[in-house]
């Protein structure tokens, strides 16, 4: 067994979704095992996180169930966010805001240009150091030739612009599946970041055509994106990072009419991140990727992840399970349907079980 | 009721899938009615219409489930084929051959690979006058940077040296989707033809982006390749013609994790049809781009249209029901969702009879 440890790692996701009630119970124990120091909480919630009081009781929640994990809080930005939330946030050790383009468009018929009407909230957070976090696609629009395809292609001006505007804010473009956006966030200052997930490190839009436990947004592109992807990661450009955007739906909201965007990552990110760097030469980049430039970026310390404890990632057939099992908030059982469901990595974390896991999950 | 008649049609649609067993007896008979003079029927069924003696015991059946309509068959490009038996099928009545590339859409496993070996079978197609039918794209190859979203681009170069090779073989480019297809058929001479469905004038790719029953291959692309579709039949151009791919698929192999490709319009052509012209001001091109360029293309005279009758559109609201229900191979009520389910068109056929429409499919 000894040969095929790769070593002992303690990873971040700077980006994840942990949901609210019986959803949030079911998937955020998962955490505490699962070799995660740090987790960066989307805000999308219903409602939405919107203020300092809301983060500190959603974080409170959070850190019941993963009591090893270091919950980073973030809030939506909508247009109640004042610049004195803003500060009352920070002193709660609120991290960040996210934007999302639908929360933009309601406020005025220029959608994401309007993010000029959040000025001074960005300028408060510039000054109180809080991170700006952008989920980079513009609406489609059909009479522009704008659809999911080009969505983060033409977003990326405003990341220019507000990173011209804001020099000493940090802002993470989210999730980037394009090599423009790659492009991009290289081009600008060492206040840019940008979060890559484990399957758009693997996906390309044949593999969600039709396959809607693939289907997320924004939607896996060309195989030249997916390649650029990996080649920053290979070059280990210290302002990407790993967020994995593990976001789950029942799967009866997947596999559907009208499918839910989001893929299921949580429970076995370690394993799913070694695989895919492996696959394209990359595994001597997991610490740096996982770990180290996500930590920086947003100025972890140790004593941050004072109770999270590193795991052991071994190369051993690792089989994720088909099905979790879970009971909804109307006491109905509901199934998550895991990325890469039945398939057998080659990575898993000690101890090695995949018949405890499948059944304890 | 009179000033909403909108005309008297007899379209015929160049491509379309009747399937067979249950799922044929369900679909085939819905054609009765609906003004359809003639179609070219695909020949992926399991096993492939291979030879002139089963596309012949094909047709009977077709026939036999709906009588009026004329049913213009044809086979599926294999290696085994040979020229005489393209001269025995002509003789038969077979009127063209269909070239799927490999794996590329629904029982496409036997696909081909290269058109060089078929060269022999082209010149006896070329000599006898019959059709060449090509599933244009070629299989998706990520290290050569070829997807879902450019397999149609890249394949035309094959279309364009296949006119160059046999320049009197009838060749059509079937379900073209992008602004390039329309630019290479418009380029080439006059015996190449190209059919457009009626979804690929109202979708784009955020329509089936997590959306399962607009699922087809090819998939539906940029809101620019749609306006070349749509302008190319406003422009009247006689060499563009409708093809449906009409592809019905069982309800639980399209809301599942692999979702079959194909969308359902066959029941209600000519009303989709009406509703999609008149969306970008071409009504006007109904009779051309329905029914006279393919029956020009293909040849079709008013004898072999001789049991049909056309039906009165009229622009009267029409809601497509949201399920078809038959009974398969196997005696299980299976479901079909058709395209548009639940929507309400603008047109319909007379008589407009929404109730009795929904329950007696």
């Amino acid at each position: 067994m000894a040969t095929n440890v790769v070593g002992k790692f303690l990873i971040h996701d700077l980006h994840i979704h942990l949901r609210q009630g019986a959803l949030m119970r079911a998937v955020t124990p998962t955490l505490n095992k699962a070799g995660i120091g740090a987790v960066f909480v989307m805000p999308n919630l219903k409602p939405p996180i919107s203020t300092a009081d809301q983060a500190v009781a959603y974080r409170s929640q959070l850190q019941a169930l993963a009591p090893n994990v270091t919950f980073l809080m973030s809030l939506y930005l909508n247009p109640a966010l004042t610049p004195a939330e803003i500060r009352k946030a920070k002193k709660a050790g609120v991290v960040g805001v996210k934007s999302y383009p639908r929360g933009v468009t309601t406020n005025s018929e220029g959608g994401i240009e309007s993010y000029t009407v959040y000025y001074d909230v960005f300028k408060a957070m510039e000054e109180e150091d809080m991170v700006l976090n952008l989920h980079g696609e513009i609406p489609s629009d059909p009479d522009n030739d704008i659809c999911v395809l080009n969505a983060e292609e033409r977003f990326l001006s405003h990341l220019k612009q507000l990173h011209k505007d804001f020099p000493k804010l940090r802002i993470v473009l989210e999730h980037a599946t394009t090599k423009a956006a790659v492009d991009a966030v290289k081009s600008l200052g060492p206040t840019v970041g940008c979060t890559i997930t484990v399957h758009h490190l693997e996906l390309i839009v044949d593999d969600w055509a039709g396959k809607c436990h693939n289907y997320c947004k924004p939607v896996a592109k060309y195989p030249h994106d997916r390649k650029a992807l990996q080649d920053i990661i290979k070059q280990g450009h210290p302002r990407f990072f790993l967020g994995t955007d593990s976001a789950p739906h029942p799967r009866h909201m997947k596999e559907t009419s009208v499918c839910a965007a989001g893929v299921y990552t949580g429970p076995h990110i370690l394993a799913y991140l070694a695989n895919a760097l492996d696959s394209f030469g990359a595994l001597d980049k997991l610490s740096q990727f996982g770990t180290e430039f996500g930590a920086k970026f947003y100025h972890l310390k140790e004593s941050d992840i004072k109770n999270a404890s590193a795991v052991t990632l071994v190369k051993e057939p690792f089989t994720i399970p088909q099905l979790v099992k879970y009971i909804d908030d109307e006491g109905v059982e509901r199934e998550l349907v895991p990325y890469r469901a039945g398939e057998t990595l080659n990575f898993s974390i000690l101890p090695v079980s995949n018949k405890r896991k499948a059944s304890d999950e």
